[in-house]
């Protein structure tokens, strides 16, 4: 299996898939294709949402501000998983954890086609033939150099304080859900109750039904980290915050 | 095969799908994950103008503004089709349009891992496990109970009234089509005509080019029923009307 | 293999896809379905970046903004792909580079169950039978007659003048790039260097990431093609350009 995960929206990830299609009748899974442009922190947040639920797979992910410059192509082995993506960092975290132990190699490419468009010149070739070789022999490709020199990227980390915790926005989500730093764990036993977030306090709630719509609520979200939310609303919105702003969380 | 629909947008539908890939091989095809945010009726509508043209399947439908709450989730079974869903009714139009006689069983789901991300951790597993069961043993598995105690839902019927009918706007589409609940047949004869519309003369032609650009035009949709809609252009702004708005028409 | 190429937004094209999947085990791939809408040269633009890097298969295009009048319905083959769409010209560009010579047949289709959808009453179900019965039979279909009277549809040429270019721009991408007629190679000893586009010099980079974030630069684009671009910027909106005007090029 390969699964595509990209920020080039449409039609060019189906010249991936035609690329992919000519060289594997490997099955083809779409992660998404929406991740912020460019944005190479929040797809690799994305990225920990969704690939630790597939199977054995060879992930090819490109948010590639990059493309065109003299940035690596990078395959990094995670256990079972392979995730072919450039130099930048975006594959690292959810590399971390797919896997306790992490191999990077540098992808050596031929140069390619256009130099615009490596998802269908350079990453989605190398996913292909990573894929038809097996990740377990990834070492051993003709085009893998191991490599200790490559762009990493840690999510910031939120600051607990006595009696709450400081981080920042993480992400937003489609339904306007703002994902923070902040551990949900934090929260455990408070919900029911309030919790004091920039300022103002806030019910803390298991569902966002759980108020009136266009309630403000905090909530633990999926990915098990604080989220800030609005009853059939967006919590961007109501909190006045987006990617990147400070959030404050006094219990 | 198993179906998805949704209003998750992206990313979170890749996670469902990582989800039944590790438990099935079964083909996956994805109907929408950008119905109308939390609007269960606009998702109840869609999946009747596109669940029955699919062979039998498992649908997994997940349009939940009550997810974390206590609502049920259900398993609707309709001839060579099982519905997942939350118990809310989304499910049960389309139901009965794929069979004559439709059971209804509650699913015993365990604490799922989140209580904002029942689409990944309850209907996902439902859906591949209801799945590799067998739709005609549904009855037969420990999770499901038969249930007559669901939640439904009736889209609301136009009145026929002499010389006319009155309605509402059902949906929107992304043309900006306006799909009315009133039955296409009351037009069959004006085709080449003109009816009135809230107040206003309308030609009734079966083509969406059969005008200038910018005209209005009533028409039959894909779905049999009266639609407002505009030679290349917005039917829901040339019309000013939206999701359950008013509509009248007189022939 | 099957392609699905439209404007229908969703969940229009899941009804494609049943439809399909009731005729055929055949995989299906989306090509897009958000081509700007009944916009017939942008598809056929978008087709020429996408079919050629697939695998031998059966293309089904729909931008038709024709539906439901007398329009035909056409199968072009070329070479091993075959391509359905409405006789409107989405499909000739593309089949010009799939193969050097280049079949059209008009296919009888039934009276269809709407006026509205033929996508999914009359190309979807076409589409299934041409891939059913085999791209190489096409002319031996019952439905098929041969004709030379078919819609043609021709890119723009750009005009090359001593010292430059005069064209147009032919699409504007999801990044905002703007992707013009006048072909690359008119860039070639450029790079590294400057031009002057619509009067203004402009640097002429390989990589979009080459400048400062919000800087103009023109580049090859991965069609091959003079594109208007902005270092993490959108193009469309710097260069105050949009789809069918005219682009001036100084060398």
């Amino acid at each position: 299996m390969i699964t595509l995960a990209s920020d080039f929206g449409t039609p060019y990830p189906a010249a991936m898939r035609g690329v992919i299609c000519t060289r594997t009748d490997a099955r083809i899974e779409d992660i998404a294709h929406d991740f912020p442009r460019q944005d190479v922190r929040a797809a690799a947040f994305w990225l920990t949402q969704t690939l630790p639920y597939f199977p054995p797979a060879v992930h090819c992910v490109v948010v590639d501000p990059g493309v065109g410059t003299d940035r690596d192509a990078v395959v990094v082995r995670a256990g079972t998983h392979a995730l072919v993506a450039p130099d930048n960092g975006v594959a690292l975290p959810v590399a971390r954890e797919l896997a306790d132990s992490v191999e990077v190699f540098t992808w050596a490419y031929d140069d390619p086609a256009s130099s615009t468009f490596h998802g269908r010149d350079v990453f989605a070739p190398a996913a292909a033939a990573v894929h038809e070789a097996g990740v377990d022999v990834v070492s051993e490709l003709d085009r893998t150099t191991p490599t200790d020199d490559y762009v990493d990227l840690q999510f910031p980390t939120a600051e607990l304080v006595d009696g709450g915790a400081r981080g920042e926005v993480l992400v937003v989500d489609g339904f306007g859900n703002v994902v923070t730093n902040i551990p949900g764990s934090i929260l455990e036993s408070r919900f029911g109750g309030t919790v004091t977030v920039d300022g103002d306090p806030i019910p803390v709630r298991r569902a966002y039904a759980a108020l009136d719509p266009g309630d403000r609520l905090v909530t633990v979200g999926s990915h098990g980290n604080v989220e800030l939310a609005v009853t059939q609303g967006r919590g961007d919105d109501a909190f006045g915050v987006g990617v990147g702003d400070p959030v404050s969380l006094a219990l």
